[in-house]
Order: C-alpha cells, then sequence, then structure tokens
C-alpha cells in the first residue's frame, strides 16, 4: 500500500503497518458488536459483506511479501532489545503469527469463511429444530477444511496442536491433556462425592422475580466497584454476553437481563466484566499493535473466572454486598440471609448445559468436547456418530443423558465457526483463575478482608501490574511463570475447590 | 489486492472492487454513527485512527490504476447498454469520479485530513469561547488546501465549480447564481413584508415542557407513518440529529430530545426521517456500488426538507395528527387548536443562527454563507475579515447582527472541515423539495386530502418511483428534468411560501 525504501527505521513502517492492520481488526470487532447490540434485523446481509471485506483486506495486508520483509528488517534492528521489551515483542509475536499464517492458502481462508457462514446458518436452525442431521454435511465439510487448516500450518506432534496453538499460543496438546488428567482425577471424585451427600441446597430465592431495571443498575453499581471505566467503555444488551474492545480506552462488554433469570445477569455481567478490566489493562503503548490484546483465550478466560468465581462467589464479597443487593430488591431478598444466599449461588447440579454450569462441573463439559474434537481430528469418530458418543460421555462424566440434541451435541456454537481448539481455554481459565489468585493472596493477606470490605480497588491493581498490561506480550506458559513462578497446575483450583464445597456440602474432609 | 485476468468480464470484477469501495464507504459510515451515538468519551483517539485507516484503504483502492484500467474495459462492455441501465450508470458515474479523484494528490488528501482534523478542534474551542482569532490560522490553512484541492480536480469556468461538483455533480457556479438570483428576487421582498406587516404570532404553546419519552414515542409514530422501516433501521438520540445509511436495508437516524425544545425533536426527527426514506428506497440492485446513495446532496436535503415543511408544517397534515398529538401532551394542548398549533409552527422570524431559522429566511443564511465561499476562494476576501463581512452580511440579508462570532460566523462546522460548496445544497433542497410536490400534487391531485386524512402512502410511493429509487444514477439536472420536465427554478418554492404565508400573515396578494 506504500513504497519501500531499502534501509531506514523498518521497525517504525512495521509499526505503521501493523498498525493498520490493527485498526482493521478492531474495526471487524465493532461491525460484529453492531451487530449483536443494535443493527436492525434486516441488515445482516449488507454486514456480512461489510465484515468480509474488512477481514479479507486485514488478512491481505498483513501476510504481504511486505509484512515479512519489515518483520526481517526490524528483528534486526531489536535483536538487542530485551526480550520483554515492548519492540522486541512485537516483532516476536508477530513474526511467529506471520509465519503461520503464510501456510495457509488464501483460497483455504476463503472457503473456510464461507462454509462456516453457511454451517452457522444451518446449525442455527439445526438447534432449533433439533435436528442434528441437516446439521451433520455442514459439519463434516467444516471438520474437513478445519482439518486442511491444520496440515497447512503444521505441527511436531499432533494434528491437535495447530489448532489449539490459535487460542494458546506454544501450548502442546501434550502439555494440555497432562493438566487435564491432573485436574479430572481431583475432580471426578469431588463431584462425586458432592452427589452422593445428597445434600439439597435451597435457591429458591432464584424462583423470584427481579425487576430488569434494578438487575441493571446493581450490575452497573458492580461494574464500578470492580473498577471498569465507563470513560472507556460502556455496558449493553444482548442476547449472548460478550465482550468486545476496540482499544483499551473503548472496551463494551453486553449483559442479557431477564426477570425470572436473576443469576444469569448477575454473574454474566461480573464475568464480562473481568474480560472487559483484562482489555482495558492493557498498556497504552501496546495500543494499534498485535499484542495489544490478552495473552491467551484461557488468560483471558481466567480473568472473568476470578471476578465472576473466586470473588462474586465468595462468602467474603456477599457479606459486604448482599445489604446492598436488598438495597435493590428489598421484596426479593428480606428473608435471605448471607448464608442462605451464598449456599444458593453455590450450589452443585450435573446439568446438560455448558454455560449454565455450576464451578465445579464445568470443566467435566471441557473434557468431553476436548475428547470429541482430538477423536474427530484424528479421524477416530465420524461426524455421523458424533450425538452418540456425546451423549456416552455425558452419562460418563456427569451422569446425565441428553433428552435431544438441542440439549446436547448441538448446544454450542464453535464447532459450526470451525473453531476447533477453543474449548479447552475455558478450562483452563478455571485452573489459572486459582493459581493467580493464590498468589496475589499469598502478596496481599489482607486480600479477603478487603473484598469483605467491598474493597476491591487492590485486586484490580496486582492483576494490572502483573497480568493485564502485558497484553499478549508472553504466552501463558511464560506468563505464568512469570506471575505464580508455577507451571500452569490443577493444584490451586483444585484446593479451592475442595475447601469451599467441603464446608458447603460438609463433606468428609479426610477424602 | 487480486490478480487481474486480461480479458473477459471486467464489469464483474469492476463491481466486485468497487463493491469492497462502497463496504469500506459503509463502514467508515457505521464508524461515525457509532462516535456520535455510542462511543465512550474516551475513545475518541484509537477511533480517529479506526476511521484514518478505512478511508484511506478506500481512497488508496479507489485511485488505484487497476480501477482505472476496469472502467476503461466495462466502458466497453457496458456501450450498447441504455443510458439509464444500472451498468451504464454505474459506469459512467464511478469513471467521472475516478478521473477527478485521480487528479488529487495522495498528498493532498493527507495533508486536508490532518488539517481539518486539526480545524474541527480549533473550532470547537473557537466556538465555545467566541474567539475567531483562535481559529484564524486553522481557516486559513484548510482554505489554502481547499484552494490546492479545487485547482488539482480543475474546472471549465471558476475555482467554486469545482467544489461545487462535490456536492451537486455537474452543476456550474453560473447556473446555481442563476437560480439562487431567482430566489433571491422573490424571498427579499417576501420577507420585508411579512415584517413589515409586523404581526406577532402566539407561540408560547412552545415555551411549555414536554417530557422526553412522550416526545420520542410521538417522533416513532411519525416515522412509522411517514414510511420509515424499522425493520431495516433505527432511531437513537445524539446531539447533532444526522442520518447514516449502511445499506437501503440498514438506515439509521438520530434525534435530540428535550424537554423544553419541543419543535427541535419533532421537526428534527421527521427532516431525519426524510433522509432516511430517501437512503431507504434506494434500489436494492445498486446495493455494493457508488450508485448507492442520494443523486446530490440538494436532492438529499429536498427529500428531508419536504418532508419537514412541505408535509409536516402544513396545516391538512396537523388536521389530522393535533388530536393525535395531544393524547401524548394532553396537559400541554388541551387548549390548542389547529390553527393556533399551524401558526405557532410557521412563525417567520429574521434570526441569527441558521440551523433554527424558519422555512422563509432559512435561505438568507445560505446566500451569506455562498457570497463569503465565494469571495474567500476568489482572494478578494482574508480570512482574518471574515467576521466584519459576515456581520455585514446578516445585517443586509436578515437585518441582526450577531453579538458575538459563536452566534455568528462560527456557528458552522463546515468551514473548519473543508466542506466550501456544501452550503448552497441546503437551499437547493427548498427549491426542490416545492419542485418535486408541485409534479407530485399534479399527478395525485388527491394528495392533500390524503395528508388531511393521514394517508401518506401514496407520497411516499411516488417518490420512491420517480426519485428515490434511482439513487445516483442520475445528475441532479437530469433528475429534476426526468422528474419534472423542468430545468431547476426558484418559482414553485416561491408561490408555496407566498400563498402559505400571505395567509398566515394575511398580506396584501397583490404585491
Amino acid at each position: 500500500m506504500r513504497e519501500r525504501k531499502p534501509t531506514s527505521n523498518s521497525l517504525a513502517r512495521l509499526k505503521e503497518q501493523l498498525g493498520q492492520i490493527s485498526d482493521l481488526s478492531n474495526v471487524a470487532s465493532l461491525l460484529n458488536w453492531d451487530q449483536q447490540v443494535n443493527m436492525p434485523p434486516g441488515g445482516s446481509e449488507a454486514r456480512a459483506h461489510h465484515l468480509s471485506t474488512v477481514e479479507s483486506l486485514e488478512h491481505t495486508l498483513f501476510v504481504a511479501d511486505e509484512t515479512g520483509q519489515l518483520l526481517e528488517e526490524a528483528a534486526e534492528e531489536v535483536i538487542s532489545l530485551p526480550y520483554e521489551s515492548d519492540d522486541a515483542s512485537l516483532v516476536r509475536v508477530a513474526q511467529r503469527e506471520y509465519e503461520k499464517m503464510r501456510r495457509v492458502p488464501e483460497s483455504l481462508v476463503t472457503e473456510r469463511a464461507q462454509a462456516t457462514s453457511r454451517a452457522f446458518d444451518a446449525w442455527q436452525k439445526a438447534r432449533a429444530e433439533s435436528d442434528f442431521e441437516s446439521f451433520e454435511p455442514h459439519l463434516e465439510r467444516v471438520l474437513e477444511l478445519t482439518i486442511q487448516y491444520a496440515e497447512a500450518i503444521g505441527y511436531d506432534e499432533e494434528r491437535y496442536d495447530a489448532l489449539l496453538d490459535r487460542y494458546e499460543p506454544e501450548m502442546k496438546t501434550s502439555q494440555l491433556i497432562a493438566v487435564f488428567e491432573e485436574l479430572k482425577s481431583g475432580l471426578i471424585p469431588l463431584v462425586e462425592a458432592i452427589t452422593k451427600q445428597g445434600q439439597r441446597i435451597d435457591d429458591s430465592l432464584f424462583k423470584r422475580r427481579y425487576p430488569d431495571q434494578a438487575q441493571w443498575d446493581f450490575g452497573t453499581l458492580i461494574l464500578e466497584d470492580i473498577g471498569f471505566d465507563f470513560e472507556h467503555g460502556r455496558q449493553d444488551r444482548s442476547t449472548h454476553p460478550f465482550t468486545a474492545s476496540f482499544s483499551p480506552l473503548d472496551v463494551r462488554l453486553t449483559t442479557r437481563v431477564k426477570p425470572d433469570r436473576f443469576q444469569s445477569a448477575l454473574f454474566g455481567t461480573i464475568h464480562e466484566g473481568g474480560h472487559a478490566l483484562y482489555d482495558q489493562g492493557i498498556h497504552p503503548d501496546l495500543i494499534r499493535t498485535p499484542l495489544c490484546t490478552g495473552a491467551s483465550y484461557g488468560v483471558h478466560e481466567s480473568q472473568s473466572r476470578l471476578w465472576e468465581n473466586l470473588i462474586a462467589r465468595s462468602r467474603a464479597f456477599w457479606s459486604h454486598y448482599l445489604p446492598v443487593l436488598r438495597e435493590f430488591f428489598p421484596d426479593q431478598l428480606t428473608d435471605v440471609d448471607v448464608d442462605t444466599f451464598y449456599r444458593a449461588i453455590n450450589r452443585v447440579q450435573p446439568s446438560l448445559i455448558r454455560v449454565e454450569a455450576d464451578e465445579v462441573t464445568y470443566s467435566l463439559h471441557i473434557f468431553l468436547r476436548f475428547e470429541l474434537e482430538q477423536a474427530l481430528l484424528n479421524d477416530e469418530l465420524d461426524v455421523a456418530h458424533l450425538p452418540d458418543a456425546w451423549n456416552a460421555k455425558m452419562e460418563k462424566y456427569l451422569g446425565v443423558v441428553p433428552p435431544d440434541d438441542a440439549r446436547g451435541v448441538l448446544q454450542d456454537v464453535h464447532w459450526s465457526g470451525g473453531l476447533f481448539g477453543y474449548f479447552p481455554s475455558y478450562a483452563l481459565g478455571n485452573l489459572l483463575a486459582a493459581q493467580f489468585y493464590d498468589k496475589a493472596f499469598a502478596e496481599m493477606p489482607a486480600l479477603p478482608n478487603q473484598i469483605g470490605a467491598g474493597d476491591l480497588g487492590p485486586l484490580l491493581t496486582w492483576l494490572r501490574e502483573h497480568i493485564h498490561q502485558h497484553g499478549k506480550k508472553f504466552t501463558p506458559a511464560e506468563l505464568v511463570k512469570r506471575v505464580t513462578d508455577e507451571k500452569m497446575t490443577a493444584e490451586s483450583f483444585l484446593t479451592y475447590l475442595r475447601e469451599k464445597y467441603s464446608q458447603i456440602y460438609e463433606l468428609d474432609t479426610s477424602r
């Protein structure tokens, strides 16, 4: 798009090139945000064109020969800079991404975009009608193209690596399996113990109706308290809650509010708020670079889970906030004390739907999906047999069998979009949230007291300093090592769950 | 961005190229819409980058050699098609635009973008502080670059032609002067007669407070009644009302609502509604082409003025709608009858601010600006003397002198953006609205009765058929000729004003 001089300041020119690419990526996010928040129903066809043009220009600019040339020259310029410097990180991360993206043929990018667009429509219809067969050929096509994509990118150990790497840079499937096995071996006995204990928790308070506006207002109050900056962000309503960032200075989250689903908006808002705090906390120096995003999907999810679960499902948090909440809902909550509320929001119940799962059983939904993805990608499972395999694993991990495919294999959008390799990040988010929290607590012993006093600032400051500001400079493994001086492990998360739920469910702690 | 084959189907490839360019243009509109409607205050710097990248890519793609080559080849393909066919029009209009844009050096595009961006900030500050001197150097720079731009584009008769052409394709300044002289010679005596007559109109009903939500709801009702399609559009709030179109299937207007400024939202909504109906009425076959917009700024303005003034300031309209409006505002309007209301909304009062002017004196504000622009562009007036020249012309045309520059020469944003040549379109809109309405009335004598019965569908159908669907296929002169079989003239507008205001102000009709 611009003439290139043979010498001099390639880094600056690289930054301008990557800046334009970053702009286009953020513009695509805005197009998507607008589509889900504002767009009138009839606008979808035009929007598909807008998105396709912006994304295709972004891709074309990035994989251009010029980008490669600039990256090579810039690499020379930053060679003596420290590993963690902004410029060295920029070149390192962009180069890594460039090399992978260059391996994917343009035709495959286009074919995948078309196939996933059709598959998404087919999935929506199939889920509404619980009709897997109508979705099957689309999923087969998407899977086929995803395999081609993985082969184009390449891998050392196994095909899944090439996909996992999109979400967890540099992580190998073998490493994922190791940490999942650790988690599984602790989680399954815990779920069994809770289920066997059989104690029913009274969550009838959630059967009451909670007026929309008061839910919204309380959510806003919590967002302000956790440190979400409304000068540089906003909250809207959408069918599916999500967070979008167009720069750390313009971060937007959405919430779904329904009077008969109080927990959904409450914890959904805090969950998205956690994502939004990460996005707002990235250092301004990283704006308009490919580093201006989370380290990985798992690390991003760790921030949403940390605020949603470790903070907002803690007893300390509600000892401060229940009286506040009661002011918003005097009729609904007069007779509810902190203990009742705390137990109700932490009820464990193996269930059919991932997004409605409690924090204990949630990861089981991920094991199932991860195993099925691996089987599909390694040609060990046909798409045609996927529903049966799904149901068998539901029975095995959660002890429940979906009555239909809508509440089974068709429940998630991801596969229609070719997002194989994404699900593990959700479970990693659980682990990392606990690992990060443990470290924060070790460094700030007053943390639980602060939370109990509604003083959430110190935790955010700590997260900003250790995690948020770095954006994507480090791989998830590097970041975890820097922050906690440990490898990624399930230990913190398992300890957290055992302590919390042994108390709630009065389990035999000798286990 | 794409390989070019030497032969075969250049038209299809041209359409794909122009389609991407059109997408980028619509994306820029969305970025701007979002900035004014949703963007948190802190998001402006990132947004400036987004816009700059999208607009620069749009420009680069358009002026690329490839576009010129495709245009030439496509011109051969459409050579035997009728003038008004979509494809012939597409090539003709795009070629015309391409030739002009190619003459503007890239460096000038960049310099203008930077200078106008700085000038806009300076103007905002200068207006707030009524400090023209601080704005002066910025305006000088913008004027200088605008002159360079006009010289680069080129012209046959005079420099102003090159600027006017951006808003009124193919119109010459000499033609504009002719029609303005015609208008002026009728308008000035009419304003004098009204002022001399001195009859005070009671508009005290607008001193009352009108609750926000009821204003909004009535506006929505009117939008639905005039035929705005909410399936393919939406209404929002913004500081300055405007309409944005991302395709005829996604058109969005904004309204400003204040309890103490009832007329502002009421007529603002209908005004923007008129723009929006035009945008929604463009034929779907023109989507993703440069024809998918209005024929000119003046023609676009004719649609907003037609609905705002000729319809929504008519007695017939309010004979139907006042009872409806009274249901929304029972306390404010119980004692107001149609005559009182009709006279109040049509009060003529020479005043300082263009955007608040009534439909009679409005064009006087335009004459003044047009004459000053010409003088500036022809080096007959220094920027330093602009405030004095402004005030002198205000005295001459409107008989009022601004007490400060904020309410004088600094009131409009246009010049800070280098939009010299834009203002005349507002006055042309007044003329064309009346010309189009006269023709519609000649073909549909029942029109006033339909309006009096709140049946606004037939008028919209007529406008769609004769004007909206064609988008930018025709120049304004061609369109006016096709629709009315006349040249552009002030006659219809003057006759309309004389008849209406002679009655309201009980003027001596022998004049």
